[in-house]
């Protein structure tokens, strides 16, 4: 945990341009390719517990992880604890926080979204993606578009499909 | 052979909106992420040897890809190869057929090309990348911008951001 505390401390104070939640991420290797995505684009990485692997800095370190120092990243124990981290972090109510929500289910697809600044994108876990609760909105459920021949595209493929369409448009500072 | 050509018959026929070619991949899971996202686009991909590993039935059966038959793709033994394919089966002339060559060394960014219904979007090895020579045309040659932080993303996700970028621009059919 104390490990842990550092690395997230060392990139604290920067407002991220956009964020990504994984609720309940399965799979270590997927989640260390979104970090990795995470890290080119620099957006901000958000774990929502329970997480099926454990992270230490070890074993990130033998799996050859060499950009997860400089990801920003973040545990959190649930939903309800990343309204409020969001919100503290970005200095706004949770009320105002945009949350989007990705699955095969939802009506909307993700390019037709006007993306914003401090937008959170969350992605369900592998086997399971996203209890139907989350996508009962249809404005912000979205999709991506893929034909019925697969059940689904990898999740670290999924995140970078949307996260490269918000940087598509909102042309942040990639520094 | 047999059976990878008996699979491959299987999908012939059809001109798909988009190619996407490997040069020299290197790692099967990669491929195989590739090969789900073309599964799920509808696109078709062109693996030009050598390759890092072996391709078999048994193996990507076990490995659970179990879209693989629903995979339009080809093994071609070289880049002259590629080409000759590639005009065969658009029933156009080689000089016609229009190439993107990935790379970080590029200059012009991935989503300021206006892709064209059957273009062919050339990846390469991941520890290598694509051959200079390949990159000289700076027309031709693109990259999908990232943060120094990083020395790449995932090469099954480079695939993919360019491909969904492509079926945003151009809308095709996903039958």
């Amino acid at each position: 945990m104390n490990e842990r505390d550092d690395e997230q401390n060392k990139l604290s104070g920067r407002r991220p341009p956009l964020n990504i939640a994984l609720f309940e991420p399965e799979i270590a290797a997927n989640t260390g390719a979104i970090g990795r995505t995470c890290v080119g684009l620099g957006v901000k990485l958000w774990l929502i517990e329970p997480l099926g692997f454990q992270i230490d800095n070890r074993k990130l370190k033998r799996a050859g992880l060499d950009y997860w120092p400089n990801l920003d990243w973040e545990i959190v124990p649930n939903w309800a604890g990343l309204k409020r981290r969001l919100a503290e972090a970005n200095e706004i109510a949770e009320s105002e926080l945009r949350f989007f929500f990705f699955s095969k289910r939802a009506k909307r697809d993700y390019d037709e979204i006007e993306y914003r600044l401090g937008d959170v994108l969350v992605f369900g876990s592998e086997s399971r993606g996203l209890p139907n609760s989350f996508i009962e909105d249809e404005e912000r459920a979205v999709r991506i578009p893929i034909r019925p021949q697969i059940r689904s595209l990898n999740l670290s493929v999924s995140v970078a499909v949307a996260a490269f369409e918000a940087r598509r448009q909102l042309r942040w500072k990639e520094s």
